[in-house]
């Protein structure tokens, strides 16, 4: 993961399947294009439809036409069947580039091609750019914005729970049984007009809940656990927001008491021992150590886990995913300006799942938050 | 792109990214995962967070838990790193696969780190599943929904439009001025409540919808072109929509009156031309014929190209873009089953852009509609 990794970088993909596309020439192109770096100036290869706005728009300071290459490339190797291997080829002669890195996710077909075709094509060891990892002040910016977006997409939820009548043990709003995919369309409104598009927004409740990746589905019922994660994407910059809260509506039992606040306290403990430095292992150990003390048991049964089986957080930016990880495993030291999640859970059909997930900036002393969102969980 | 191209896939990416993955699997899962078939079964390795919800709502015959396999191969290999290659290595040899067949977008690191540790690889000369193109009934009325929500994206944005009053040359409506961005909003809730998600919305006016990817941004303007572009994912199937009307509010001139029925015209000449053994690019030749007979001139200039420079349609399914295409260069017989836009344009900066996009489904005879929505454009 050196910084060598991104000498004379290549890429081909969208920028909405590929976040290293997006930071490279900073413009979002739907279609798979040619982008490369030689001698430290960024190129793309754009067909038509893509010219103009790329130009106009972008950090590229070459913007090529695909169709030119493609005919000089067709005159050049008449008998060979011309593509992107080709174009990238004579891309490679017009400007110098003795060897290209690409990311590990380049596409394999394209990969093998350029092998053949002599083009010299290295796979980066780590991330492509590895100084995605450290956000400037501007993208730590963009990602409390994406958490604004959050905000007011779970503030959504909060108020409709709120506003929900009991009846027979289910939520009611407006006249009609509130479910999850109702909570789930006031969510993802708020977020678009707030400028952000939430995909695959989390709204489970009960047993649905301790399926972490469970998107909830039917009715609401009072007195269970809803698990609320919003993870929008800012339309204007890319950069996404993410965020949990649990909810409650009704009267929580004391299995249910302790289950949140055992989650909120693992969070604070995670939360202490983020700083750049610090092993991601080490924050995840906080988080298992506060669940152990208070007895809570993670296992794996036939049908799944339960307890606390995911990692505390995860880096975010223009990936939802992002380096660097903090779980049980991955070695991963955290470094000043990181930004990760801090989401410990526990889930335990019967009891129900909780998940708490704030977002933090990695400073050399307490981390800067980037989300903002109250505690209140339990709405009567 | 014969049926042997799937002879035991091998997948390894998230279903956000992957069509393949979602096709083959039909579980959506947000972090990439190893998928493979053997001996016409398929198998899913996943981790602890995906297990349950993968094992009861998938395609898969076999889910198996990540976390086994590679503490497995940490004990057989335990002075190698261990990674996805190590696990698909021992997936190979449980289930006897001799060799893997991978889609071109493979990633390549992985691939690479397959070949060296002596797992066969092909990877797919055309897609890797090439019965994708050919759309089931359950399909087709899948692509239907996605347009059932486009046209209500299409409706919102009408509406909005015949409700603005005009104002200094400006569109006003609910007493301000009213934006690309505002307009976009409404299409977009207006495909959330209806179970979709709209990405990349455009609604652009003037010269700004003469670029067919600028999405819209700033005031809309009276008696200006605006193409507004609506390409939903369903968020139930996966499955897109994707359609596009051209509007104009206010009084139109003659210049764009011209545009907007050639635009039409050539529409339904490539439309009557769609039948199964058809090449995609007699197609794109009847549209460019109408184009011509009018008198609209293609070429490009410095700053991006002017006249019809796209293609005339592309398939449509679990991507948004997806074989087959019918355009200038690629020849590409159409097959009965086969779900594609139509979808010419006109672009001239003055005059304004225009597009008119449906979806069909190829078959021996005339196409079936899989999209609906009225084609009265001047809003006076």
């Amino acid at each position: 993961m050196s910084a060598s990794n991104h000498v004379n970088p290549l890429l081909y993909d969208d920028t909405r399947r590929s976040a290293d596309a997006l930071y490279f020439g900073g413009v979002s192109v739907p279609d798979p294009f040619v982008a490369f770096g030689a001698k430290g100036r960024k190129v793309a290869i754009v067909n038509a439809l893509e010219f103009g706005r790329v130009k106009r728009e972008s950090a590229f300071d070459r913007v090529l036409a695909l169709e030119s290459y493609l005919a000089r490339a067709r005159k050049l190797w008449p008998r060979r069947k011309i593509g992107i291997a080709e174009v990238v080829r004579l891309a490679a002669r017009d400007f110098g580039v003795p060897a290209f890195t690409v990311p590990q996710d380049f596409p394999a077909g394209l990969y093998r091609r350029l092998s053949e075709s002599g083009v010299k094509v290295r796979i980066a060891d780590g991330p492509l750019f590895p100084e995605r990892e450290i956000k400037s002040a501007r993208e730590a910016a963009a990602v409390r914005e994406g958490n604004r977006c959050s905000a007011l997409g779970i503030a959504a939820a909060e108020r409709m729970l709120r506003g929900a009548r009991l009846r027979k043990g289910l939520l009611h709003h407006s006249g009609s049984v509130l479910t999850s995919e109702r909570l789930k369309v006031a969510i993802e409104t708020a977020c678009i007009e707030a400028g952000a598009l939430s995909a695959e927004t989390i709204a489970a409740g009960g047993n649905q809940g301790c399926d972490p990746h469970h998107r909830g589905s039917g009715p609401l019922r009072v007195n269970e656990l809803i698990v609320v994660d919003v993870f929008p994407r800012v339309s204007d910059t890319g950069y996404y927001g993410d965020m949990t809260r649990t909810f409650l509506r009704g009267r929580a039992n004391d299995a249910q008491k302790a289950l949140v606040a055992a989650v909120r306290e693992a969070q604070t403990a995670a939360l202490k021992t983020v700083r750049a430095g610090v092993d991601g292992r080490e924050v995840h150990k906080q988080a298992v150590r506060v669940f152990e003390t208070r007895g809570f048991v993670t296992r794996r049964t036939a049908k799944g886990s339960v307890g606390f089986f995911h990692g505390t957080g995860h880096g975010l930016g223009l990936d939802i995913h992002e380096p660097p990880r903090m779980n049980a495993t991955v070695e991963y030291l955290l470094k000043e300006g990181s930004v990760v999640t801090v989401e410990p859970g526990l889930y335990y059909p019967g009891v129900g799942g909780c998940r708490i997930e704030d977002v933090v900036q990695v400073t050399r002393r307490a981390p800067r938050m980037l989300s903002d969102f109250h505690y209140n969980w339990e709405l009567r």
